[in-house]
């Protein structure tokens, strides 16, 4: 299990959201409410569009409780669209190549949960994976391989299609192998436009994941950013940040997100072939 | 608050204490008994007497439970007396300068605990350190100014008495600053033949600390190690480890150990000038 | 012996000095054209004046060469005055706090060279550090203490005569120990709107500096920015960048530099009491 | 390009070839003799073989050169038969799961050279290694994807057919699409008892590899160690160790290496199918 946050709206300084806000994901990562995880030290990681072409990207082994650039950095890096990430591990070795959020191109993907029994399943994931895109798996992770599978099977001309399918494939994948319910997630995508985000499970008990209910939901987190936030702003979160409950919606299990400016859609989220 | 364990008896593998025991150290970094700090991730070290002059150390910044390094060390190296310590700081930097034990010639040194507003007193600390020690500081926690303080109240010569006049000498230093109480601590100190350890707090509510009835207790912690432990194996730790909480003798407030072969001396612990 | 930049001028992105250029100061992390310290792989920083308060700072203990968070990071933050260290050290621990620069407030420092014998010096020069500023030494290096020293002697009020009353402070202390020419250096300072340097040896061969001739200097560095580096640019370096070495104009031995807007001020540098 | 030394004979501490030595490996890190990467400071491991089932390792991605825990390491533990590699990469990442050496079992293996055009053959080459060993694969190297092409080929029965096998595998697999010459190769194997190595190059021009001639040869570089080395110690290098170059015999071109007791053979390596 792991921690996640994004954030889409108007330019905002990383902090903000990140150190800022009370029970931020940053405490998160020392003091989560998960009963089975409470703490998410094996490192971290946060993605952002800015100036430059690709998003940026920083990622680190250190738990992000006692990271000292990130402080620095989430002070003067400001952006209209972010995502962090803080993770906790069973499996897959800690390495700055295994954090949060991966990035192909202009996209980022961040994961909790977990592919069941990867260790059987791996190899032929990685098998489905376009041979053009496989160099570009650097890491050891089940998260991923699921991104690369979505961007096989068409991320970027439609993310949640490209999700669905690569949920289908997972579960096919692993029926093969005598794994009845094999996927468990919610992930979280942007182009650095729109941002995505779906949970699912195959067994219909996904991770928890939560949207602000709206603007003014947001405003509760940081009233001095009224202003900065802007009328459209969104966050999406594994586990509530900030004091006031009521500013959260959970997200329903097996569904999708999709945020864009004023746009903001919730759908069923089906595996597909 | 961090949590530390030491081993003194026949040479045994480390990782017969720190990774095969129930709810040992490494446990005890992600998810310690302790309603203040659980987590105790900021880094990691241990310490242990082999063959040569000094003792070997090993220190890292991340979390015990997530170093694979610490694993295979542990499986290889055996010891008749060593000392382990997992890190939590609200203050100083996570560094490997700030993580303990701390090592001095052939003397080792672990603390738990605090001196309160050290950033006040740190400065005065500091100056009563002998100049000839003075460069052998290099870190930035309270821990290691404790330590060269004893070193320059004689801990070689009479550790225990070293350590007292350490203690009488932070609080008598405090005092000048207005601060009453301030001294809260559990420390280990070896020299590779004997064992020391004081629980104290100038308010008399020192941090936990433990020790092993004997022998018998010893082996419930692994019965396959009975052999190996010999007859006068003892435990000092934070947090009890294992699973039977009657092998674990509660050390009196403000006390001190020793621990040498078959002596076993438990005494008042008075801060002296 | 160690090698650091520092710019001056309208805001660049970090990439276009640190990356972008022909041997620049990334290559010479692990390439040099020093004889004595070809390879200045440990730890590296870079600091920026931006958006916030305090300049950001970003430090790591690896070779800069193999950072990839270094590289995402410059191209992102863009900022009108930074400076960047690559280090390599024979003395002090390699970890964060002793990675350049250090920062006070809104003051960054770098320093290459060194306090010879520094470790019979350390705690005489620490003692001098104004007991306020104390605190705030995190690391173990002689830049640290020099800058601490700067600071005491008054950097912020005139940031030249801080640095003189530094060096002749250090000269003296060494000679009361009986070392003739201990002081050996270049520093850069900035208080985010001036750039300060200065090259200074006690036996009068000081490590190389050199600055950028004049705005055409610097756009042969990188043509395609010539508008972005704005008519004012200046570049500092400890070893020229770039392939054309008509554009550096050597500092010499014994002078301070101050940069600011179309300021550009080359003076005598002498110890002061 | 990379550095690494293999030793076998009665047991030594690590640190009597590794530190006490003249231009030792730890030299090689920084400042190796070779022209085109001077720098092997990309990450470092050790790996032994010692009292436990499995060798050890410890593995980083510090420089070696400033890694203190290795010092304390390299002064405690002693063995029959060890391996150490400095890395060098500009391609595969900085992460522990890509040192060397690389273990599996009881074996262990080092790498020097390069899979050329690796990006184009790795899914190739990773297709065809055994799926009940893929789960051990960790990193992105094509070292790592080397040893386990070797194991899928009987490495654990034939080590030096297993090589050769896998030599021939890449050789083909590269020539399908279109690279004539794609291997370039020192590499080290051990299970514990016999020391493997093998120089071998596509163009015949494989990176230098040298063996001590004798055991008089062993003992100057480092006399003191005369009768701790043992009649038949061997110590095979990338370049070099010690000051004695009459010492050091090259190991020819497309050949291999068997070390075991009071056996030392050299025979012809040729890729097979």
């Amino acid at each position: 299990m792991c921690r996640w946050m994004a954030y889409s709206g108007q330019s905002i300084f990383l902090e903000d959201l990140l150190f800022t806000a009370k029970h931020n994901l940053i405490d998160q990562s020392m003091c989560s409410k998960s009963a089975e995880t409470p703490t998410n030290g094996d490192g971290f990681g946060v993605g952002w569009y800015g100036s430059a072409t690709q998003p940026g990207v920083f990622r680190s082994i250190r738990p992000a409780w006692n990271d000292f650039n990130l402080r620095d950095l989430a002070t003067h890096i400001n952006s209209p669209l972010f995502m962090a990430h803080v993770r906790a591990t069973s499996q897959a070795t800690v390495q700055e190549t295994n954090c949060h959020p991966f990035r192909y191109k202009n996209w980022l993907f961040v994961h909790n949960g977990e592919v069941f029994e990867i260790e059987r399943l791996r190899r032929d994931l990685l098998l489905a994976v376009d041979p053009g895109l496989f160099p570009y798996i650097l890491g050891s992770t089940d998260s991923e391989v699921m991104f690369f599978l979505a961007l096989t099977f068409g991320l970027e001309e439609n993310p949640l299609l490209g999700l669905a399918k690569m949920a289908g494939f997972v579960e096919e994948t692993a029926k093969k192998k005598g794994i009845d319910e094999a996927l468990w997630m919610t992930v979280g995508v942007s182009d650095g436009t729109s941002l995505y985000a779906a949970r699912y499970a195959s067994d219909g008990d996904a991770p928890t994941l939560f949207h602000s209910r709206d603007m003014e939901a947001v405003c509760h987190l940081n009233p001095l950013l009224r202003e900065r936030f802007g009328a459209n702003a969104r966050v999406i979160v594994s586990e509530p940040i900030g004091v006031f409950p009521d500013i959260w919606q959970e997200v329903p299990q097996n569904s999708s997100l999709h945020v864009k400016d004023v746009c903001f859609e919730i759908n069923p989220f089906i595996p597909a072939k």
